[in-house]
């Protein structure tokens, strides 16, 4: 992954890459929109992060802002983290992956807490 | 980058990183969909590719189906490049980033052949 501040063209989707383009940031984010925000939750994740790149992440993803990092426990110092605006709004690139996702690699399924409410008939 | 193959979750987004989570997949794609569709047009990306990178992900997306490889000249032996219906879904996945990229990256660019045509007034 490049270096905080290096890119590698004025193109956005470029941009855009620099900074979420590998195999965890967005899940990472995915995890947070769905309201796992401490470290432990976020390592619980169904994927299995290795907890040195959850790290590592959860580090590059503050120095690029993309999340606050808050503490909620003093001894021992424990943080939980939040999305920013500019995080939050990578929502939408998630959502693009997993219509492709689910449209084709067969068996993916939807997690829960993203499906839409079913609507009852009549009502 | 997760051999071919395996995943890490029934996750529809997960499994699209899988395939195309990388900082590299998705600027080629968005190349093909320009009409850069030759080895060397596709090495003369404005982000510099380093030839062993390109090569190993044409390989790839062959693998996942994203791309196919025509040949289209016998001595040397040259192939042009193609996206499939796969590959070309994509396409949404990159204009989510690259919204994301203008939004919040100072100083990023829609490349000329993405940006729609400006309507004369009052036409």
């Amino acid at each position: 992954m490049q270096a905080t501040g290096k890119r590698r063209s004025s193109c956005p989707a470029a941009c855009a890459l620099d900074i979420a383009g590998d195999r965890w940031t967005l899940l990472i984010v995915r995890d947070l929109l769905r309201g796992r925000t401490t470290y432990g939750a976020l390592a619980a994740s169904d994927e299995g992060i290795p907890t040195n790149i959850l790290a590592g992440r959860l580090r590059r993803m503050q120095e690029t802002g993309l999340i606050v990092a808050r503490p909620y426990q003093e001894r021992p110092l424990r943080h939980e983290y939040a999305l920013t605006d500019k995080g939050r709004g990578l929502a939408d690139v998630l959502t693009a992956l997993a219509r492709w996702g689910k449209r084709y690699v067969r068996g993916t399924r939807i997690p829960p807490e993203f499906r839409a409410p079913r609507r009852g008939r009549g009502a």
